[in-house]
């Protein structure tokens, strides 16, 4: 089944701050019930963007949110003290977002997961920057998830992020990621595939139907998670259009249950 | 780049029907003007549902629709009397619309093929009925493809159709024939890849959805045209960014024509 990571309670949005630093409950709370009801599996959580006040924010939201859902949260910061408290709070096993190669944040992270139960997310990023092709893509991915086994986390608890980039800049970034996700798979078919998929349209207009043709794309590809608005009601039209497509929907069911709930598709 | 067939000018339409039959040309020169607007890269001609009038309605109609656009026609018809009279006043040379693996079919077509001037359509059809697995599908095809470079086609221009079934009774169909495509052209990848995409949703509800989405799977799997209406703005609009995505966009410059011409995604 897609696992849609729901990535809406982020303190870099600007209603989402004031309702954090008002502590507005009814607004987050409000929030996510929603995401819940439009089939997220994890709500994102990230209380990065007020500066100094990290830990708080997130012990707040952590539990103002478990009050009203019951899908488990992704701990979204790279501070492992924040995430060592948010961990300590959680009813469900966390999605930890994310780990990457950069050595100092490799580094800061791997004691915080030890002996955890959580899966992770990966990102395919190292001290010398973005990757440049397909195979670098995988090469890191590789890299990544053997020393993350190493560190005692079981392959198919990762999530890696081969970290999409704008085609507006450069055509062939398309292809590049699904490609990698392809070979990512070939390798680690125990593994599962996420990220944000925004990117890909930056610096284009309409970018809607850009993130949801290449959501599409990348599923057929292998990707089984994203981070991503649920409340978009037509990329979760796609979502299920596509996993129906992919042979993964018996009898077409949950289509037809969103067709039923006046699924919207534009 | 990828070729829209416009399926719309068939007699089995009742507008069309009722403008073929009381020859209002007008009627079916704005529908092709329309298609060519659109994007469309052939205008499919089907004169077949007026029992005993086809000859006379597939001249009357080639004639009028050459009048208005300057693309060439994809002539549909079983017979090949019809298509020997048609292929004998088009301006371009056609796609012919098609032939198949049944015996009686293929034989009939086989001698109006011989040196001619024209693409064909090839389906993976023979005796035995519809395809069952995709390996069937890369067998006929492969067959066809062989049947007709003997009898004198170059192998691009033989436009391969694997035969879309509905999902809605096994859904397994969708996997079928995208991997039956991306198969066919491991093994044959001069030839191009075509069909009617619609049949994939037959059964289901909010059709236009599930045929914009598998089309796009469809192009990334290697299909590089299809039988389509090219008045439906959303498919239209997918096409194009699909073939963004997947790099055949130069500097996104089509896509950006679309937006600009108030592109309708949904």
């Amino acid at each position: 089944m897609f696992c849609v990571i729901g990535e809406r309670i982020n303190t870099s949005r600007k209603k989402v701050q004031e309702a954090v630093a008002k502590r507005n409950s009814a607004y987050i709370q409000e929030d996510v019930k929603m995401q819940q009801e439009a089939g997220a599996n994890y709500i994102d959580v990230n209380a990065g963007a007020r500066i100094g006040h990290e830990m708080e924010d997130m012990e707040w939201l952590v539990n103002v949110i478990q009050e009203v859902v019951t899908i488990p949260l992704c701990l979204d910061s790279p501070d492992p003290d924040v995430l060592e408290m948010a961990y300590g709070i959680v009813n469900e096993p966390p999605l930890i977002n994310s780990i990457s190669m950069e050595r100092d944040r490799y580094d800061a992270m791997i004691p915080f997961i030890k002996g955890k139960d959580c899966k992770i997310v990966a990102l395919c990023m190292d001290d010398s920057g973005m990757p440049a092709s397909a195979q670098d893509i995988i090469d890191r991915a590789k890299r990544i998830v053997f020393e993350l086994e190493n560190a005692g986390m079981k392959r198919n608890s990762i999530y890696v992020d081969p970290l999409v980039q704008p085609i507006s800049t450069d055509t062939s970034k398309g292809i590049m990621v699904l490609e990698s996700v392809k070979g990512i798979l070939r390798e680690l078919p125990e593994v599962h595939i996420t990220g944000g998929i925004s990117n890909i349209s930056y610096g284009l207009p309409q970018r809607r139907i850009i993130n949801r043709t290449f959501t599409s794309l990348m599923m057929a590809a292998g990707m089984d998670s994203a981070i991503i608005d649920p409340l978009d009601q037509a990329l979760m039209a796609t979502i299920k259009t596509t996993e129906m497509i992919l042979g993964k929907d018996d009898f077409c069911a949950k289509y037809l249950k969103a067709v039923r709930a006046k699924m919207k598709t534009g």
